[in-house]
């Protein structure tokens, strides 16, 4: 067994119309149906779509960290 | 008609007692009263006054892009 | 009585389950048991764990300022 | 007269279906139609939109900058 | 049918013998092989190749964003 | 009456051939005559023009915050 | 044959008990059996894990480029 | 006796209503009333309020690096 | 008990005749005398002084965080 | 025959009233005169001066890289 | 007659025991020796050595542009 | 005599099979042939070629200072 491990990431998007924590958790979310060891986030960018002078989607850009399993 | 856009962006505050979200529409409110067609918001920095130990203030500096519109 | 003021930053990170808003609050009240006249926080830095492909822990890493009080 | 000159600078994008060069005309086309005495731009990004796997709209933002004439 | 997207970046080179533009057109197509979806880019670095004095290859890296279908 | 402010950030670049402090105060003057309830600024780039081997001008790149008045 | 390349960049974290150099070769090795071609490696960042007083494990988060193989 | 030194940055504001060069040093001034062996400080930002379209007071936020002593 | 945990990061700079490895070590050795419950560093610039052409120390500034433990 | 290089990079600006692609080969093409052996450049900033509502000159600010020929 | 200039940019550091003006100016200076055409800087690090709790030393790092004189 | 030193800084890229200490060192060494008094280093950027799943070459990107000697 090796005493060291491998992590790759990824950048995703999440969005959301209701929160910045909802976006995170929906880009996890989609994230994890083709990803498994997901073991943190890092939001790099805070952004989104206005709709009539108030927020219509919250877009949250950030990287997703996972370990890569070796045989 | 023209096809391309012309877009400006400009720098703006928003603040909030109660959430990030809420700085950000309040921002937004105020900002969509003088300036037609705002399309999307970057956010640039989120800090805040504190008060007893605790959030006074929420404030979220972002960057508010509109399209100028010729005529 | 001096007509300036000298202030320090220190670095920290608070979490929570919750929300982006409670691990600020969080930060700050532990930051507070020890210095006094904490005056305003700067986030740096959001991300956090990944639990079962959604948010376990929200973790923002924040400065804080604070007055330094010289008799 | 004064011996020294303050000048201002907006964020705008312009956009083109050519070239990145005509996006930043046309950004600049449009901006001088309601400012004077702009004297020089700084890009800050190029990005754009993707359409059939080819580049569907160049888009740049830059800082346009002018001087201020006070009277 | 859900009411919001998720998207994933990832960072390709392109390159040209001619011009930047083609530079990103080039990584742009090559990218749509195996992607769909493609719906937009942002410049990150543009460098280069030089020979004999002159341009070689430009050389754009770029991140090139796609929505995620979710079924 | 709300309970919290909006501000918006202009950014400007002042010069003066004797010093920084001057530079920042020259912008800042021509700024005040157009624009109420400035509050702060942020110097973003100190830079200038040389002459004859010394310092022609002071050229100081700032943000200029100020307080949105709402009705 | 085409007279220009396209390149891929994903981002990896190797690790070691005993170096950085190791950590960046430990995650070369992980990333080259699913990857052909890797040419060259950017370090983005260098951090660890911390056990008694002393390093435990280095943690080299680094972009690896590879060329993509078109048929 | 080592043959190497260590070394601890502490973040800090001065402030001024006269100069940069002022606020500077009236921030090392009281740093170094519970500091000893400070050595060197790096300009982080330069900021300041604003007073009757003049600057209030200038804000230096800088590291202050001192040689920690070990027994 | 709490389900949450806050840090709080110091800058160092810990420096070595011989390596990177142990110009980190040196510096994490030192911070441990007076710190409990280290348990990351992030390395934040690698700079070192030069004597007769060659490295004379290596020095690293490093952010070195640590659990606060509440009672 | 030694098994490394080593490298040295210069910063220029290069100019064109027709294309950023003219200002970085006019930038090579001059720097070329003095230096031998140039392999490759990266772009800085894109910027200009405007003329007229139109750009006047892009100019490039490049570094430029060159291997230093030992004997 | 050329319609373009090439510019080169070297990296200065001036220092002086009185002012960042000061600074600035003691690194122009000793420039303007042995480089000709020299048109702007920009200041890119103010920092400094601590003598006694008081500033001993501002050091300016800056980037110093000069026309490059083709024949 | 001065009671001030002027500094230049030049970017070089030392690179090494075995370590990126010996790039550094590598670096320096060829430096130093043509400059003297050469101070310090500053590692800017740590990259370098892949051959066969392992690195190589380290290629160290740093900037070298020294004093300007003025008679």
């Amino acid at each position: 067994m090796s005493d060291h491990h491998v992590y790759k990431k990824v950048e995703i998007v999440g969005s959301s119309r209701t929160s910045i924590e909802e976006a995170i958790n929906n880009g996890l979310e989609e994230c994890s149906k083709s990803i498994k060891n997901i073991e943190w986030f890092e939001v790099i960018e805070t952004r989104g779509h206005v709709e009539g002078g108030k927020v219509g989607h919250y877009q949250v850009v950030m990287k997703v960290g996972f370990r890569i399993q070796s045989s």
